[in-house]
């Protein structure tokens, strides 16, 4: 049996089938069911969800899309919901909760337990972007002066409930986050050792205000599962765990990406947004390009005089503004991507600024040699000298618009993604395009 | 005490401090540690190592920069670096191990012990980017027919050695997978039940053979700490653990974001690259850039007459050749960024055209009316309608390009990421130059 399958047998309508669907989704990974369920319907999806018991229905809507959530969500009523989303990790559950109209979350509140509710209104108050937003509350503490084996029945009794044990927290009486114990560490020390004598110390926590790409970072950096999380008094308020970490840092490279290609932000993914999301996404940039672009054509308008004189001068003209945007573009991109992962600083301009003058002179040289002889065969030696030493000096201009333009962005508070591709490359443009003509100008007449 | 003090403690050459040095260094993660021995010399970083324990050494070799390990392995005794290596996590050892060269290979060999030899020699053995090159072989096996205390008891004896045991993997007597155990459901189990009922069966296991990437999308897909690896005969050889999947996935964007720049490989990261190292990344495909915008050129001198004729038509060059790159620019982003999360695959293509001619010809239009102004003002009436019509047509010719031509690349067997940025740019530009100037040329002559 396969998905195909499974669709077909839902789509007669008859229940005949249900209990050999229900042995295939029982040998099925939430993530591949959660998949199924997206590319469907709404009520298809209501009845694959029935055929499995509640945990699991839980756990597969914690994996859907968040669009096929809320479609999911519209078309409960509300208890069969609410049966559901208290099921729910209580992370996803306030990602749910957010993503439903302020009515229809004034309606699914009451038909959850205190618990939950007060849970979901903490969580779901947290800033996009930021620890609060992608931590969980599923987590479990200890306290300093247990054994380890009133610890690991603590566990024990608490595991079904929590998203992960492999480490637990260690927390004084008011919640202050005292230091954290591996399970494994847990089952090898002896039963009656005390978790303060077992726990390590210098627990790595997050604060609930700060940036999720840096938390993934950091979870990157140290290797760890989880990652505590604690508010200005320093007491434990949920984990982040690898997968969120995993997904923000494919999130943000996705982000960036789109950035470097002047695409503006775009919440649902390529295949699900509509026409319209797209255009949106790119008509922004689109339009604000055509008008950096004028100051080209005022430039190119500017030097009439010498390109009548001399028309060969037109043929290396797109040669010469694409290879100045092209080595803006490069350096821009490099510089983008080090600082997006961190190793790159805002200090480090200075350094960078030197490498890059030899980087981009090298770079200058060698294309100068690759256009000389094109040059000399199309206009002459007067030309194939303009030619190349404008080639020197906008590859050089290029390079240097293209590192440095990060580091302004970023001083000035903007996301240096920003700075890859086409708005590096417009205002390379306009650089070339009077160097060029300047040169020209300068030798010609 | 920091970082700093700790460096000028080293400068005096004195073992006086070695005490305080310790006792710092016992506060922080190797991570940490690990930087601060990569930003100096392999003497001062082996004096910080002498003041710990073997172990903690090995652990934090692991975390260090691959040149900076092969200095360190240069500049000990062959029994000193033997004595670290074989406390080193075996992947990481491995890799250590592929940075040497072959006669330092050899040395290093016979100074270790047989079961690392062997161990060395495996892991070094599969091809750089598959499974078998990040897998590690520190993972906890049990057997079907134990108990779930006898389990336990395995996994207490075994945890020092192993990377993780947060999931233990069951085989056979041949070492076939028959499914895994986490370490929470052991401790939750009743002590007599045997493992065979408590596992997972459906495991997903990977290939060893498997790219890893497509490891890593996985992991991040079914939320897993570590996935097992296995041979042609569904034997266990390895791990692939979390932490491995998120250096994956931050690697393979940032080689797609280099490409999407047209920067060529750079094994280092751009702060330690070399001037000539840099210059080798870029100057390939700025060169051959120049050769396709000669395409551009020829373009433009094809048509000398008809600018000589109406040079208003220059000052509107620059803007519809960029807007071209930029709208194929945008496409190639989306579709490369959609084909390497796997979102967008191959046999996808036909369906995403038909959206692209109704986001492009929206593009288009609105970018047609944002310059019928200044075309009007800078060239009258018709040379206002060659430009807005020139501008619909090249949006929508460079949009379709930027996305046909990362799924071609595909097609072909190159990677798509080669296809945004600059080579989109170039390509649309030409087209550019034809579409323009044969619209001027039909309209105005």
């Amino acid at each position: 049996m396969t998905f195909e399958t499974l669709a077909r047998a839902l789509e007669t309508d008859s229940n005949a089938d249900d209990d050999i669907n229900r042995e295939f989704l029982a040998t099925k990974h939430a993530a591949d069911i959660a998949q199924f369920l997206d590319e469907h319907d709404a009520d298809t999806d209501w009845r694959v969800l029935n055929l499995l018991d509640i945990g699991r229905q839980a756990e597969i809507l914690g994996y859907l899309d968040r669009k096929q959530q809320v479609a999911l969500a519209r078309s409960a009523p509300r208890a069969r919901l609410a049966a559901v989303v208290s099921e729910m990790d209580a992370d996803d559950r306030a990602d749910l909760f957010n993503a439903l109209t302020e009515d229809e979350q004034e309606a699914l509140l009451p038909a959850l337990a205190q618990a939950e509710r007060e849970d979901i209104r903490r969580l779901a108050a947290y800033e996009d972007g930021t620890a609060g937003a992608i931590m969980t509350s599923d987590y479990a503490v200890l306290s300093p002066d247990l054994s380890a084996r009133q610890a690991l029945d603590t566990l024990r009794r608490e595991a079904p409930d929590k998203e992960t044990i492999y480490r637990a927290y260690v927390v004084d009486a008011d919640r202050k986050l005292l230091g954290s114990v591996r399970l494994q560490d847990l089952i090898l020390a002896p039963f009656n050792k005390q978790i303060e004598a077992i726990m390590e110390r210098d627990t790595r926590a997050v604060r609930v205000d700060e940036d999720q790409e840096s938390v993934a970072r950091k979870i990157a950096r140290y290797d760890v599962v989880a990652l505590p999380v604690i508010d200005t008094d320093g007491r434990i308020v949920g984990i982040v765990t690898h997968d969120d970490a995993l997904d923000v840092i494919t999130e943000e490279a996705t982000e960036d990406f789109h950035k470097a290609g002047s695409v503006g932000d775009l919440a649902e993914s390529v295949g699900r947004a509509s026409i319209l999301m797209l255009y949106r996404a790119r008509v922004f940039w689109l339009v604000l390009l055509v008008f950096g672009n004028i100051f080209s054509g005022a430039g190119i308008a500017h030097f009439e005089d010498i390109i009548a004189a001399h028309m060969a001068l037109l043929f290396f003209l797109p040669l010469l503004i694409a290879s100045g945007g092209n080595a803006g573009s490069q350096a821009s991109t490099l510089t983008v991507r080090a600082m997006a992962t961190g190793e790159v600083q805002l200090g480090h301009l200075g350094h960078m600024l030197g490498r890059e003058i030899l980087v981009a002179g090298l770079l200058g040289l060698t294309m100068a040699m690759a256009i000389y002889g094109i040059g000399a065969w199309r206009g002459g030696l007067d030309i194939a000298l303009v030619v190349s030493l404008a080639m020197v000096v906008i590859v050089l201009a290029g390079s240097l618009i293209g590192l440095t333009l990060p580091f302004v962005l970023t001083r000035i508070g903007l996301d240096p993604a920003t700075a890859s591709g086409p708005l590096v490359t417009s205002i390379a443009d306009v650089a070339g395009v009077l160097i060029y003509f300047g040169i020209a100008q300068t030798f010609l007449f």
